[in-house]
């Protein structure tokens, strides 16, 4: 008997553990999902990411760039450029852009801004990013 | 090796239980991503929490506005005040407005609707529910 | 003592069996949220599905329409029956159609593409989806 007593404690605290995780203050982790060519949207983006990251120095934060999007990253037409560089030297920052989307526009990853990754599936990274706890932010307007 | 065995029934049992919880129909609550100056999608986002909250009395609706959706909530702007007042009697709805873009826009509390509330921040707003378990739904069309 | 020991055990395997199934890939499982009328969104959804499913055989994707898509799946107006209609061929992909929505364009289940399923509440399935664990993709560029 006092073996089960032990036991159902151990159970009971285990309870109250995951409660409590649950109910704490969620780190700061987000994916971004940005598919559009607007350039309102990829300013808002980039504004976003940089207050977040400024307010919050241990955020995680991650822009997945496909479809419409792909002109935020490519050299010849990024207007971001210049922010998207100064955002990925914070490690906890990065961009990633889906290589589907970049084989459609004939594009290879010389023909992308140096700071950013390439993903084999922009929309798998977003749900690998939602089932791993991140939170889920669609960038449109 | 009773213990043993009233324990792995313990086990099985807090297995199939959550199981259960997972499989049954979720309850309806969602929190609205509202970051658009359009008038089509604010009307859509009222028409659909109004539509909600009548066909499920219990449901938890929220709706977070920043960025350009900050017109949908000021006293001088908002095309939806009368529907919002009336939507906040109840009390299972919130309107939630982002603290980063009442200042952006050089605005304060009192240039707000009366039955908006303000938070620090509204993405982190948005992922800490998603966090809690309630759905997301961005507006946009 | 022994008995502690199993049952220490056997608690201890279960946590590092729940973190390995977290941390491994998850299921590629999507809820695609569509309310737009936008041609462009419209073609992106179905050339993503179309996409998704040929790489990863195993996919279940489900794209819910409501609001301004209502016209992507009506008999009088789609742009995309056919390509609708070869998706649905494969039993892992889903159109389904907000009741809700249809009621309220004065439609029935006889206007609609054959292919297409009717769901009491869009924003409840999406939701419900989202519960289960699949990922959520708004459609918006």
């Amino acid at each position: 008997m006092r073996v089960m007593k032990k036991i159902n404690l151990s159970i009971i605290l285990l309870f109250i553990a995951s409660s409590f995780l649950v109910a704490q203050r969620p780190d700061y982790k987000v994916v971004f999902d940005m598919s559009s060519r607007d350039s309102i949207s990829q300013q808002a983006v980039i504004r976003e990411v940089a207050l977040i990251a400024k307010e919050n120095p241990d955020a995680k934060l991650e822009v997945v760039i496909y479809g419409q999007a792909i002109n935020m990253v490519t050299k010849a037409q990024s207007k971001q450029a210049e922010a998207i560089k100064g955002l990925t030297d914070n490690k906890n920052i990065a961009f990633k852009v889906c290589a589907f989307t970049l084989k459609r526009n004939n594009l290879t990853e010389t023909d992308l801004l140096p700071a950013v990754q390439v993903v084999a599936d922009g929309i798998y990274e977003i749900i690998s990013k939602q089932h791993e706890g991140w939170g889920y932010i669609k960038v449109a307007h």
